[in-house]
């Protein structure tokens, strides 16, 4: 067998198609939708991903506002800097730029954002209720703001027709960012979910009964295709550097001989990220008409 | 094999050992913590078990503050009671009793709450904070409030030495009072975590890799003895009534033959819940000082 490849750059297209909709029509009401991107610091690939975001903003309609910050700020001044942006009219959307500095709190500048212009979608008292939903199909029309990263594996499943309730999905990795949140929106749309992690015993014998298998730990083909059911869909969130350049979480090449399909890395679940934050920020900007 | 009795009355007496000594010590401080209970309609069942938290309030210390209302109750007017004992300064805790008729909006009741005063631990601000935390030392040193009957399972699986960390826990049921939470508090301890439910394709296959098999279904005897693992701990949360009386979701006989130890129906996880009610209300009270 040979896995279909679900090509995150085709599924992004269509959250863009989306995102301009939507920002056209809040142009006719006199709404331009803004990002704020806070970025703390000079991590050279936190500039490059701010970068992109900043960039996708100006080809899809919105405005952004960037606020670099030095990496020596104090967690008062970034707050000060949170609530100047939460009363600014022409924010919709804040996006703290992970990871900060270990000397910055992170959960408390996430609670200092309003919870309407939570672009992220990190926002405890958004995640909170999302969380207590029925169905992912509540989940998405309650307009909620998403953690973007997994709510875009969720429309790269959706998008190819990957069957999803009953199905048993293995979700490798537990981060705040998207391990965690991913499990519990694949459990909405009503999967059986094996949440997997440092500590679990017999990882390979956990993934071989993953039908959708969702590889989410950080490090560079770390799951071997051996590991990998035959016809399952295999989602890789890795994006590892290595001198040959970008691999993903997921031996590619041995697991794209067994699955019936896989994202790629590069091109694969990479570009959805952006592609989300935009479509939570215009979410926000309709809020406030 | 026969299986160690997990007791829950043992483990609740340890629980209001912790709430009385935290009563007397606010009473020191010249504050009498008071829960509120409100109860809309006269389901018999739900009487009875507001009727037990209330007797349990004045054996550990407690006031509580009855607040009857009736079935045929509107919104406007149960949100306004809501607002009310938010602001009385006796009030440490608030539980509206579920469930809620109809008619009545469960989500918006419950976001009404002040979190500083969600006795119940179900107010999602409260819920997205602790499933963002790391580990469940955190999540417990947090203070925050936590759902009472899953917080009362992993009570007794401290209590009775039940290892977490690796071992791979299924929980059945995902309700937003028990399976949900129940299963990111064991993820947060680390153990490796399968939420199943009623879409779940081999329930029994399943179940048996289950090291910790926690049963919330809501049905009489629906796992049966050879869905559990040798060696395993069960935690069995159904309380059904039958002629013949209370039953769990789980055949006690049968699977006491094969469980390491499991929590008998009644007398396991039942007496936890009101336990840990009290203790979500003392800890709120201490943060009024």
């Amino acid at each position: 067998m040979s896995a279909k490849i679900m090509d995150g750059k085709v599924v992004a297209a269509t959250v863009y198609e989306r995102v301009k909709a939507k920002a056209a029509d809040l142009a006719l009401r006199g709404v331009t939708p803004g990002l704020a991107t806070i970025l703390v610091g000079d991590d050279p690939a936190s500039k490059v991903y701010v970068g992109s975001k900043i960039k996708a903003c100006a080809a899809n309609g919105l405005k952004s506002f960037h606020e670099p910050m030095p990496r020596t700020i104090s967690q008062k001044d970034l707050l000060a800097k949170i609530a100047e942006l939460n009363r600014s009219p022409e924010v919709h959307g804040i996006l703290v730029q992970m990871p900060l500095p270990p000397h910055l709190n992170v959960d408390e500048a996430l609670r200092a954002l309003d919870p309407a212009k939570d672009a992220d979608g990190l926002h405890p008292a958004n995640q909170g209720r999302w969380i207590q939903m029925k169905s992912w199909k509540d989940v998405k029309a309650s307009g909620l703001p998403l953690p973007c990263t997994p709510a875009g594996c969720m429309e790269i499943l959706e998008h190819y027709g990957i069957p999803i309730s009953g199905a048993h999905a293995v979700v490798a990795g537990r981060s705040l960012l998207v391990g965690k949140p991913l499990a519990l929106m694949l459990l909405s749309a009503d999967a059986t979910v094996t949440q997997a992690h440092s500590r679990t015993r017999d990882l390979a014998d956990v993934c071989r009964r993953a039908d959708i298998l969702v590889a989410a730990v950080g490090k560079p083909r770390f799951i071997p295709g051996d590991w990998v059911k035959e016809g399952a869909a295999v989602i890789d969130v890795g994006i590892n550097r290595l001198p040959e350049g970008l691999v993903g979480d997921v031996d590619f090449a041995a697991a794209s001989a067994r699955a019936a399909a896989i994202t790629p890395v590069p091109g694969g679940v990479g570009p959805m990220t952006v592609a989300m934050l935009l479509w939570n920020t215009v979410c926000a900007a309709s809020h406030f008409l």
